[in-house]
């Protein structure tokens, strides 16, 4: 079994080392799955009809996951994976990998240092100031961040946490899909938000093909479907919406490889979607959930997938942490 | 077994038709079952940590019911038990009962008059507005708006469907606890918000005493305690943030004797307790719910209600109807 080390490999990293021809995703999931059973949650699963559209959808709640997304799934599998130097960590966020890792190293005692855009809100603020970790607001998006989070790993050895391109994170994300096949998930089809990749790679690395992908982009932040199209990653311009979720500019290698040898579906949605299926996931359903979060969903209400008939179709709600936020606590 | 009939049978009306000594709650509340489940969901339930209190919790998260709360059982089970009138369906309610019966009679085409008192509040009216049933909103508390449902209900025939205190009612209520436990419930106690007592004596009906329960209500709408103390329903003044979902100013007879049988476990929160509640359910788990919804992990958070070590718990979340809403759709 390939060890998976902290460092934030890239798969052309892995590539180079040629470890990825050993790559079991697999193993490397259920592995992860045992490692942070007693830090994550496991979060409900639900099928629901009458959600503006008359099929019936299994949804994953994935948002009352610790911190509020997946992302809690990755950082507490890349700290319990090898040793945290005394550095700490450091990341680089639009605010929910950043309060996952702030989360992650709390809970299990090491320093977390979190550079977020401002674009990250002061609800996503709010909540990486609560879990004690030194926060640093840079102007600009998640790229700029990244930058600034880089030079903080070169100059103190701080480890640095990748927010998606990175094996150990991926694996983390990839145990919410294993855990939902755990719970009895029946669909031919599952609808994934995509923004780095990092959750729809975890996926697809578990499905192994299993069952159809939709990877869901906001029409103003789609990394993955640029990177499609042109074959190889390339630099977008985000802005919109769910741009503080689902803004990376470039998609990521690993998720672009999964992505490719998968076969994915690719599909975009308008911020008006988006903010529609918002809607209906309060009015339908008392779930209320920032756009990258009903992302997934807007694919389904808006069209911009349509399933076949008797397709069973499955929406993974991925993020809860919306601005403004409605209780201050 | 007991024919369940529509009308708004209290318990003591049972009593003197001399049928209660053959009510078998749990047969009634299995055949329930069978019959909604195709209308209702299945509510999921999460096992959390880190709320607040440092025990972990079983939660059923039964506020992503239709409209919002668990009275969509009750309703169904009533509609589904028998003929409705031509004149259709009538119901008084402080919100959430209303809106479920307005959305059953809708979902199984009757007509439903709904009498809300001013108290129920924008977002429990609009929720009412929405499923185009005939709405009535009345000067007063629940108890006005139920004096005006009975006129309606003497002048047009029309089917009174009573939000607590009739079997068929309780019976769609224990429905929910049913589902938990086939959900694989663990805990030793149960805490459940009270107001009327429809959900909590159908709980009691359900687990004949294998599980404490613990009724929770608010220092300033707690009917039952009151009833308890002094051996029979009274009247009491209600008021505070969850008066309009747990307002009732009589408990129900059908409740109280559930609850003297099974020793229910009676304990009050304050409005204070019910909002650090509300706050803890937002920001550990990106639930957002109504105060009623929030009652009964009050009583664990302030303390009012003390597990012994090891006691596991379990927590109800009733309803999520918040106000104000925060997505005006």
């Amino acid at each position: 079994m390939l060890e998976i080390t902290n460092k934030a490999y890239s798969l052309s990293e892995f590539i180079a080392s040629k470890q990825v021809g050993r790559m079991d995703w697999k193993a490397e999931i259920e592995a992860a799955q045992s490692r942070i059973v007693p830090h994550v949650r496991r979060t409900p699963v639900l099928r629901a009809t009458g959600m503006v559209i008359e099929r019936p959808v299994e949804f994953k709640l994935e948002h009352l996951q610790h911190t509020g997304s997946f992302k809690a799934r990755g950082a507490f599998n890349t700290l319990l994976s090898g040793p945290v130097p005394e550095a700490g960590l450091v990341a680089a966020s639009g605010g929910n990998h950043g309060a996952a890792v702030a989360c992650a190293a709390a809970r299990l005692g090491h320093r977390a240092t979190i550079f977020v855009p401002e674009l990250a809100g002061p609800a996503k603020i709010a909540l990486i100031e609560r879990t004690g970790a030194d926060l640093k607001v840079v102007p600009g998006v998640y790229a700029d961040a990244l930058d600034r989070a880089r030079d903080h790993e070169a100059t103190t050895g701080a480890m640095q946490i990748h927010a998606y391109d990175a094996p150990a994170t991926v694996i983390g994300q990839g145990t919410c899909m294993a855990e939902w096949e755990d719970q009895g998930l029946t669909a031919d089809t599952v609808l994934i938000a995509v923004g780095g990749g990092g959750l729809v790679a975890g996926a697809l690395a578990w499905l192994e093909g299993r069952r159809k992908v939709v990877a869901v982009e906001p029409e103003n932040a789609c990394a993955l479907h640029a990177a499609l199209a042109v074959g190889t990653p390339v630099d977008v311009e985000v802005s919109g919406v769910a741009a503080n979720a689902l803004g990376a500019r470039r998609i990521g290698d690993i998720c672009l490889g999964l992505a490719r040898e998968h076969r994915v579906v690719s599909t975009l949605v308008s911020d008006d979607a988006i903010t529609t299926a918002q809607i209906a996931l309060w009015q339908e359903m008392r779930q209320l959930v920032e756009p990258a979060g009903a992302a997934a969903l807007a694919a389904l209400i808006s069209g911009a997938y349509r399933p076949e008939p008797g397709e069973r179709v499955a929406v993974l709600i991925c993020g809860g942490n919306i601005t403004p936020d409605p209780i201050q606590g």
